[in-house]
């Protein structure tokens, strides 16, 4: 039986593919998972039945047999784990590659998240054109880091593994920032990202639901 | 040989246990195993050397022969894998104690990451009065929330797992809120954290340090 994952009925991001089922989608078509989609309103997310899956009320969820999970870095996690391609075989090399998975959900997407609180929940306040530019330089910090330590390479430690996919998966969703622009390479190494076969899979999976749902 | 961590020289909360070190200290000390502390300025967590180990300048760090790792969920659960008693041994239930720690670290702690931010960097700011009541809402929204699911439960899903260890190390962090008192089973739940031999023996381990730098 294909596992199930939740994903949103109207994406707010109208098909772009910064949701988080995006990831999710991209694990499962990376190991060539088939899964399915059960879709959820913005009422669904906090109706009793989806919070006994996620504990606050978010997609994604995955179902497996009896197992449920929630939290995107789990899932894939989950998916890396019992499937073979997204995580190295050496040992060190595969507690690195979750690092990075760690280091994209912790040390860079929550500065893009608070950029995007700030435009989305703070537009209209009248702080928000002072206080945008600290948020942005903020959110500058890690992305430096990241380049540099990335430099030339194609991906972050060795071949690609669930830690890129996280981690492009993250800086696809901080482009709207316009802060990419300034690192080269992450650019390109978001271009790589973006050019896998699964990862266009994913996008067009997840954009179909959008235009389905908006008649476009 | 012992692993070896690092920790702040003299950390910003002054020994009061909210830096990241706590959380893999007590992972440490719930499986028994001894390990190192190379304590860092803020000038050496800015220089290569120590870059070339975390890649974003942050403690804490790990290091077991010849793997380095940083991200204190990733070391975390590198500890609860080469040591028992951390995870489950029931591989769904694994997987679900390890998305308790994803959730403790990407849909809890930004929350009160924000609240800190306000209150470190924002505070002289013309703004500060008005924005931080809508910061303090943001973050009482995930307490509701877990709260609800943890219900009158000892743990968040059967017995203490690093997904509880990572939960209430957050929820420690997260005490100079205010916002935990609201939920008298959280506060119950991270006491009974706090109660642990393994956490006590961190906290002090942890205290020690700012005693020793400050003179105290």
């Amino acid at each position: 039986m294909n596992p199930t994952i939740t994903a949103f009925k109207e994406s707010p991001d109208k098909g772009r593919g910064m949701a988080r089922d995006m990831r999710v989608r991209w694990a499962l078509e990376e190991v060539g998972q088939p899964y399915d989609v059960r879709l959820v309103s913005f009422a669904e997310m906090k109706a009793p039945a989806h919070m006994a899956l996620h504990p606050f009320g978010q997609i994604p969820t995955y179902e497996e047999d009896d197992l449920a999970l929630f939290e995107s870095g789990a899932i894939v996690l989950r998916i890396a784990e019992i499937h073979g391609g997204l995580l190295p075989a050496d040992e060190h090399a595969r507690a690195r590659a979750i690092a990075w998975m760690f280091a994209a959900l912790n040390s860079v997407e929550p500065r893009f998240v608070e950029i995007e609180i700030a435009k989305l929940l703070e537009r209209d306040k009248p702080w928000f054109d002072a206080r945008l530019p600290e948020v942005l330089a903020r959110a500058r910090k890690p992305l430096q880091q990241l380049s540099a330590r990335l430099g030339e390479a194609d991906w972050l430690d060795g071949d690609f593994s669930a830690g890129d996919l996280m981690m492009v998966g993250v800086l696809f969703r901080a482009k709207s920032s316009g802060l990419l622009e300034a690192h080269p390479n992450l650019m390109t190494y978001l271009a790589r990202g973006e050019a896998r076969p699964a990862f266009q899979r994913a996008f067009a999976a997840q954009l179909a639901v959008w235009a389905a749902a908006s008649g476009e």
